[in-house]
């Protein structure tokens, strides 16, 4: 299962812990960085979800640390939509630095009215255009794309 | 001008930065957090507030640091309300650990429709609840206060 | 497999974000607060470990939310150790909120020297310790767990 | 007096609060990544200066809220270094989205030896790098400083 999507985040100092590394929270918040920074590309924006009055809040998140990324670092965060059914949608994430993977993740999450907090279907307009991004085989540059990156 | 609320805050593993302390960020997190909190004990409570759809963003804010807290550190956090105008107020803060004053800050608030963004003048029972507040010599015991901790 | 720990937490404004609800990354960062209020309540505490040159990395992270924390929720989250081997340990953590159970979530940390990052065995005291403590009948009241938050 | 940096800052959605707009601290977050970029583009990093074993902590921190900055929204940070005297220095800040001024801010820091936390000077390196750096007229774009931007 390749990845067609990778955005570049940069570790902020604000983000390390007194342990000299990146806090283990932070890359939730770079995972989420990708996933926005996908449906930019693909979809319209996850604004564009919003204004529509729709929030798309995680239902469930799993992380796995292989090695730690430090203040500067200059990550690769790789994401991809998959398992769109309903309601409910799921995304995987790998974190890399120079090639060596350092976590990756995976996150389930619900469609929601952003009024209610009910359960609403995903458009046909965004499923179609997720569709289109995880078809697309010349979307990032394969060679950046370190062995491990391409298989889980 | 004495403080007549405080709270105490534990510094989080979270909050501090490969330097080993923590992060100048947390402080505006640790003084929002007593600000609510002075709220919560003498006005029903930030959140009531905003159910009047009110919100009071911050529109300036300025700290100065003496010395580094680090983790598991307890902080003792005392804010008091002051100098109330119109749709605009202003608070003041002290961060000390056992008597030792670590930071000093204060923070300029506009009171605002929570929709509009639009300037709102502060309620009569808010302003009520601050005055009575900020004149109760017994609310908090005197002899926690350092020397320091009770003149600016 | 009961709960002998829970630690309150409350949720801070800068903890929400636009969706009007806790971001679900706060979740990790109150889990932590659980761990080290456990250790400090158990074992002399998590700085006593890292005083001795002992960090303990998050391996593998986990959670499941069932339903959105608000601002200025009090939050209680029940944490426990178990399962330790070697140089591994794993948590788990439930939030409840007067009750309900709001998320649920489990950590797996490696126990590594602070400077070289190398896995180290826990320390005999430690595991002592942590015995002792998930031994306890006594160290919370039974009646504030809710039914669902005695079993897995 | 003009600035010769900035960098860019994307608000991340974990960034922003349950008012619907980035959260006040976030700002002081986003100065800190343009002071990084700044000392990474001219004097080889803040992390080179950490190498040395000299941290900068911040003594002072001031900020001014002009306009709320909102999830998505894509921001130019403008920094400068100035007033360097013996172990301590000064930040300039200015926050725009399209032009718009919403935020400035200034910091004062110290720079101290990373183990005592004792003043130590600015290395001589340093000092020479920033100011280039602030006599360079060629480094950034003139035409994306709006005109309020330019002056202070």
């Amino acid at each position: 299962m390749p990845f067609h999507f990778s955005t570049e985040v940069i570790v902020r100092f604000a983000e390390t812990d007194a342990a000299g590394i990146a806090h283990h929270s932070a890359y939730l918040v770079w995972f989420e960085a990708a996933r926005v920074a996908y449906l930019a590309e693909h979809a319209g924006g996850y604004q564009a979800l919003r204004d529509k009055g729709i929030e798309s809040p995680v239902v469930e998140i799993s992380v796995r640390y292989f090695s730690p990324a430090r203040f500067d670092d200059k990550l690769r965060v790789y994401a991809r939509i998959f398992d769109i059914r309903g309601a409910r949608f799921r995304c995987q994430y790998v974190v890399e630095r120079d090639g060596e993977r350092l976590a990756e993740g995976s996150s389930l999450h619900a469609l929601v009215d952003s009024r209610t907090f009910r359960p609403t279907r995903m458009p046909a307009w965004l499923r179609e255009a997720i569709k289109v991004a995880e078809s697309n085989n010349s979307s990032i540059d394969k060679s950046q794309l370190s062995q491990k990156g391409l298989m889980r």
